[in-house]
């Protein structure tokens, strides 16, 4: 049995599980580890065949079981976890051997793990899975980053168990250290602001059109057939037509509103915020799940405050501008995480291809849609463009959809309907498109309090003013 | 000369120069030190005095001048210099003696200079110092953090220099360890949002109302004899009356609307999303002077993009409203961080007292404003008030101006002039009196694809459901 195995997978959970599964499917050996014998066994159970799948909990039986260089991938959760599955299976391991991590590492713990496996010959890979746990048995979009020349042993596997986009594995090599945990985390930002927009939609569509919860699944089904195809909207529609196991109607209005979040959304804003990076969609939809942590004040704050009765809107035309306007906000979400990734692969040296990266997403993650097609042709077209919005592929789209946010956001803003992801987007799209900002005024506040200086618009230098005098 | 001399001041800067004279015009006699030999001379030339003030490049020198325990300032940039100016002291110095880092410095890395000195026997303080130049001339408004005992030593010099409002000074022992230095954070983070919020009306007022400088002069004027009065709005009249020193007409219309940050907002947003505390309206301050510097890339997208033409708005109506609603943004502004303040006192132990901070804050500092007597009142009456739009002395306020709100933003946002400040102020305090938010969608999607597990409305447990069956 020693040697046999082309992949070993530690972590059995449901993620852990489905994997392995996945990679035995494609027609690799596989071997699983996991402290908890009842995951083993269970993976025993449902693998059959053992001499194509098998699991154990010693460690040892474990790295003997696996062909060298050892693929070893880690399920388990982020964290000190992972370095402590690191140091258990150190000792065994051979120069070349490869361990990939994928899970929502930290990226600054995925160069500091890389960095010290590599001392020891060992390749270290931070490779972000996306999918949930569906993706993970038919399918994930992968996102592996560390040495090129390793990534040769664990590429064929990769490409057979990935996602696959009209043929084309949604799996490739992203770029040295970091780099794949690095995009997992924008690529989860996104998600954050994505998810933001399609809740705040549902919100304006029932409180301004009095949509029921089958129109509001006719109406997201709908657009799911159209550029607005996506996962997370495909959802979202079947979301409402899901019946409540208590029998109390549709089960989404007996979800309590209070968003939890594991912080990779709050990480790409703090992240963004040290580049420098303005990503206002992806910051809102952070800010958003905490004030929805907060509600026994937002109910107290409810009594104390009257709110404006929204005015009706025309159900047909909602919905039209409705549509118009969640895909203007996507487009900006995307536009913002991809201006990160840009910036970030400068700062990070991770050599990134903002296309490539663009085609992993178009199948098998959350983050997944039709728009991905454009996205990957916009950067296919202009390997440096800056952002999206000043490519030729999307100044009609966002140009034809504006005026339906205009309407929308100033809607919402009279009628006390929060649209907090929508009017950030369409402030960055205001602001990101105009020659003059009023931020002359913050120097001219910062260089009177604090002498912090300024430039000027008629001639080059930096000028300091006594001002008053 | 030996032991004479009340306080000790390390970085003769523009700063540190007029706060020790700041100290010697109180009474007090001082030392200064910087390796710079004509920074010595120019303050030894500027004292006066030599037994009140004077100045030495020798640390030797400058520890034998002053009176034990040793109070010891530094007015040196944050960052690594602080601790090479610590060390340098170090060997100098006896058990009990106080240093005192009045910069910027991020509130961990105080932490770790107040642990390291507590195991030498000497006292950290992080202390704050809002006010600029003039500020640490005539009186800033200090923020010490620390050990209470030792601030005993400190405290009647910092009273003394301080500002005051109607006679109390604005300085206070604030709470142990970096308790000093993350209240200036915060006093920073509201600062930039407040700084956004005076200049996206500003942008308004000119689009919408077509106000010339003058106009704008006397508007900012008006306001601050009123409830905005404030520091900011002061200035900011003021600027509009500058004129260019080249003969090109207002200053500020050549001021390249570039605007550049030193980091404390970012911090301030970055340690509130650590806290999961929402602060949008700080965050939304941080984007914009990231979109600002984004000049080149504005200027180009300007000219893909068509923008509609603002509408005409009756000019005094429009005056009314942007007071109304610069009010509600910055009651909204200081609500947000606040509350980040009281989330931060829990986590870190700081035992912060929010009257206490907002006395402090009424005059000498940046962000001092009528406003702020109103926020320690609303502080003293509970203390344990979770947020200010909570408070009974905020309702009126509030709903009173919020009306205005609605209808600029909406104004904004059809028209196509950015007031991301404002949108965010309002969107927050949308979401935040709203009992029931659209994040139950959230909840299920979270549920949906990645198991996630959720909370129910009509019954106590965690949920999962196996969605589509």
């Amino acid at each position: 049995m020693a040697d046999t195995y082309d992949f070993g997978l530690v972590g059995l959970g449901v993620m852990g599980q489905n994997f392995i599964l996945n990679v035995a499917d494609n027609g690799f050996t596989a071997f699983g580890n996991d402290l908890d014998p009842e995951k083993v066994k269970a993976l025993i159970k449902l693998g059959g065949d053992e001499n194509k799948i098998n699991a154990s909990v010693a460690v040892t039986e474990f790295i003997k079981a696996l062909k060298t260089p050892r693929k070893i991938m880690l399920l388990v959760p982020a964290g000190k976890v992972v370095d402590i599955v690191i140091e258990s299976l150190l000792p065994h391991l051979d120069e070349g051997d490869i361990i990939i991590d994928g899970g929502n590492s930290f990226f600054t713990d995925t160069d500091r793990r890389e960095a010290y496996l590599k001392e020891k010959g060992i390749n270290f890979f931070g490779a972000g899975v996306s999918g949930g746990a569906k993706g993970a048995r038919k399918g994930p979009s992968i996102m592996p980053g560390g040495s090129r020349d390793a990534y040769q042993h664990v590429k064929p596997i990769f490409e057979a168990v990935s996602a696959k986009y009209k043929g084309e594995p949604c799996v490739t090599y992203l770029g040295p250290k970091s780099a794949g945990n690095y995009v997992k985390m924008v690529h989860n930002g996104i998600e954050y602001g994505l998810m933001q927009l399609t809740s705040e939609i549902y919100d304006l569509l029932r409180k301004a059109g009095s949509l029921t919860n089958e129109e509001l699944h006719k109406t997201y089904a709908l657009w799911n057939e159209g550029r607005l195809q996506s996962f997370l909207v495909e959802i979202t529609s079947k979301i409402f037509e899901q019946k409540d196991e208590f029998g109390n109607g549709n089960l989404v209005d007996q979800i309590l509103d209070k968003a939890k979040q594991k912080g990779t959304g709050k990480w790409t804003s703090q992240n963004a915020m040290d580049l420098g990076i303005p990503v206002p969609t992806i910051d809102i939809a952070v800010s958003m799940r905490e004030i929805s942590a907060l509600k026994s004040e937002r109910i107290k704050a409810d009594e104390l405050y009257d709110r404006p009765t929204p005015e009706s809107f025309d159900k047909k035309e909602l919905i039209v501008k409705a549509e118009n306007a969640l895909y203007f906000a996507f487009i900006i979400t995307y536009a913002q995480g991809m201006h990160q990734l840009a910036d970030a692969s400068k700062e990070y040296g991770y050599e990134l291809k903002l296309t490539e990266i663009a085609k992993i997403w178009r199948a098998g993650c959350i983050i997944r849609a039709a728009l991905l097609a454009d996205i990957a042709d916009a950067f296919k077209a202009d390997e440096n463009l800056q952002n999206l919005l000043l490519s030729t592929y999307f100044v009609e789209k966002v140009q034809e959809t504006v005026d339906s946010v205009r309407e929308l956001v100033a809607y919402g803003a009279k009628n006390g309907i929060p649209l907090p992801g929508l009017s950030n987007a369409l402030t960055y799209f205001d602001a990101y498109t105009s020659t003059r900002l009023p931020l002359n005024l913050i120097q001219a506040q910062r260089d009177y309090f604090g002498s912090h200086t300024y430039e000027r618009l008629d001639r080059k230098g930096i000028f300091h003013t006594e001002w008053g005098l």
